[in-house]
């Protein structure tokens, strides 16, 4: 193999979910695609390096600004319409936006950047806990949702903030877990139907 | 979503194999890499897209000279050692890779860049079967060893060159099908079990 063809396929198989088969693939297809198309992919690349950031006030994804030493802010945590009481606490910056789409929430987020996983290394301190919890004694939030997956990883990731926030004297609501919209009762798995019965609400 | 993420996401889905959910897995993965990373990668692309070509000859990846005006030629076709007797004719470059490791063939290749795909246009034109013809013409081959898959459309690229490459008066051989080996013929499929028999030879 050329040397240009193996260094391109080495720095693809680090980026996640591409194996050798799969790089191979990107990269013949790079032999043969336009080299504008080479161009814009680099460009962008690169473009993202020097340009986007993670919000020094909640560690969503933020487009920084020419002026160097300001930190970096997202949109959100500029955004002076939004509500200053109510904050959303989830795993990665994709969240925010799924939640965003939604558009049922209008308060503040915090983007933890991963979940507890202790055979991995990741704790309080990987997730910048500490800076979370300076955060919300600091501000006057009248309610803080966690909003972890409803997984292993993420229940435990919401036991420990409820420990860490409970001596704040905050509310604290965990979203609902239960049958997905739209899930046929006959289908849905036992633990599901568990969790939706043990959250059934009143109908008002 | 910023605008320098959603510009990468958008670079990213144009790749094989790589969808919305894949894109934004190595978007976040480059927003959390160390930038050097970043930067490697856009630079191996670069450098894929300014220094290979395919080769003029035979269709196979070649890393191009300093000097613009000279027409690439691969590794194998400027290599004076191999043997001139021999042509095998592979679909892709990566199939030359293949050969070359299991070391059984010194002659030169042929890649035809693709397989017969009338329904996406693919034809002789496409494959530049006309050159193909003409440097079998114009050289001494004792053999042309065609080496598409046995799959319906390696099949038919190989009946089809037969047919094209019959009048030049040259003996014609196509790779062996049966079973795999290490195969166990109580699990092979009735084609493979066929084949194997149709195509058996004699022990010496």
């Amino acid at each position: 193999m050329v040397p240009s063809l193996k260094r391109l396929l080495a720095a693809l198989r680090r980026l996640p979910g591409v194996g050798a088969k799969s790089a191979q693939r990107i990269g013949y297809h790079l032999l043969r695609a336009e080299k504008s198309e080479s161009y814009e992919l680099a460009r962008s690349i690169v473009n993202l390096a020097e340009r986007v950031a993670l919000c020094s006030i909640c560690g969503n994804i933020a487009e920084t600004t020419a002026d160097e030493n300001r930190r970096p802010v997202c949109e959100i945590c500029s955004d002076p319409e939004r509500d200053e009481e109510r904050l959303l606490i989830v795993e990665e910056p994709y969240n925010v936006e799924s939640f965003e789409r939604t558009g049922v929430f209008n308060g503040r987020y915090h983007v933890l950047g991963g979940l507890f996983d202790p055979l991995a290394g990741i704790g309080a301190e990987e997730l910048g806990l500490d800076k979370l919890r300076r955060r919300i004694a600091e501000a006057a939030y009248n309610e803080i949702i966690l909003a972890t997956s409803p997984t292993a990883a993420g229940e435990a990731t919401a036991a420990y903030l409820r420990e860490l926030l409970e001596p704040l004297n905050v509310r604290l609501t965990r979203i609902a877990v239960g049958l997905s919209a739209g899930a046929d009762v006959d289908y849905a798995d036992e633990v599901s139907l568990r969790l939706a019965v043990e959250g059934r609400r009143e109908m008002h």
